[in-house]
């Protein structure tokens, strides 16, 4: 018995990044390994003090290089990640992530999300990922914020130009 | 020859993307692959008008996951990309990236580069990866600009915080 509650113990430290955080109140899943995608874009928001980086599963990033995003493909997924501004310590012109404040989704399915623009969006605050929103109507939330960006399919980033 | 010339192009266009760009001036070539490495952190520096991304390679990343980056392993690559700021066309308070800078390098190699500071830098201009500097003097400058961060083992990003 003793063996096992180490081996179970041992398990779970090595599950320990991979424990998935509670889903979005619409059901949406937390995307597995979204640390790892890559950049599409960035961007400096003044109206809330955050820097933001914008990743992409594969179809995402597949579609922001071929140009090819108005609409994004059924399968692609944005992640948007957000952290407080902070002032560099030696030199104080740049701008430089301080908290962590929230790691956001779009998901891309213009059948199973056709009410909300053809996106599922869903939002995890803080280090410990809690899930935004009391129940699924939160994603009204995120559609009225992204009607001025209807005609980029509903989607605010470009894609950043890249050599 | 006809068939031969066709499948030389097809070449060439299967190559596009890498085709290397000319090395820097103090021979360090430009990384393959990079605009695929994951994210350590971004910047906004007000003092010049850019937006940055600051990428890794795999030593790198697993470098800044850790918290071991003072000072950074041995084999470790920074790479920085930086865009000319504009503002969002339907937000105006987003700073996000207008046209491409330049892609610079940081490569951590105690030995090597004992004389900057056990780092190899290296920047490319454009869209068309155009090297900096007119001879390996070039690094001087770089080594000049990050001395306010040689107690961060020459390096300014520090790795956003991630959940």
């Amino acid at each position: 018995m003793k063996e096992l509650s180490h081996l179970l113990l041992l398990a779970a430290f090595a599950m320990g990044s991979a424990i998935a955080a509670d889903p979005a109140p619409n059901g949406i899943t937390l995307p597995q390994g979204y640390k790892d995608w890559r950049v599409i874009s960035v961007s400096d928001r003044s109206d809330n003090n955050t820097l933001r980086v914008i990743l992409g599963n594969d179809i995402a990033v597949q579609a922001a290089r071929a140009g090819k995003t108005n609409p994004w493909p059924d399968g692609a997924i944005l992640g948007k990640l957000a952290w407080e501004n902070s002032v560099h310590p030696k030199w104080e012109k740049a701008t430089v992530p301080g908290d962590f404040v929230q790691a956001e989704f779009m998901h891309k399915d213009s059948v199973k999300y056709a009410s909300t623009g053809g996106w599922g969006y869903a939002r995890w605050v803080g280090l410990d990922q809690k899930p935004y929103g009391k129940d699924a109507s939160f994603a009204q939330e995120c559609v009225g914020c992204h009607t001025p960006v209807k005609d980029n399919d509903w989607v605010f980033t470009h894609p950043a130009k890249l050599p």
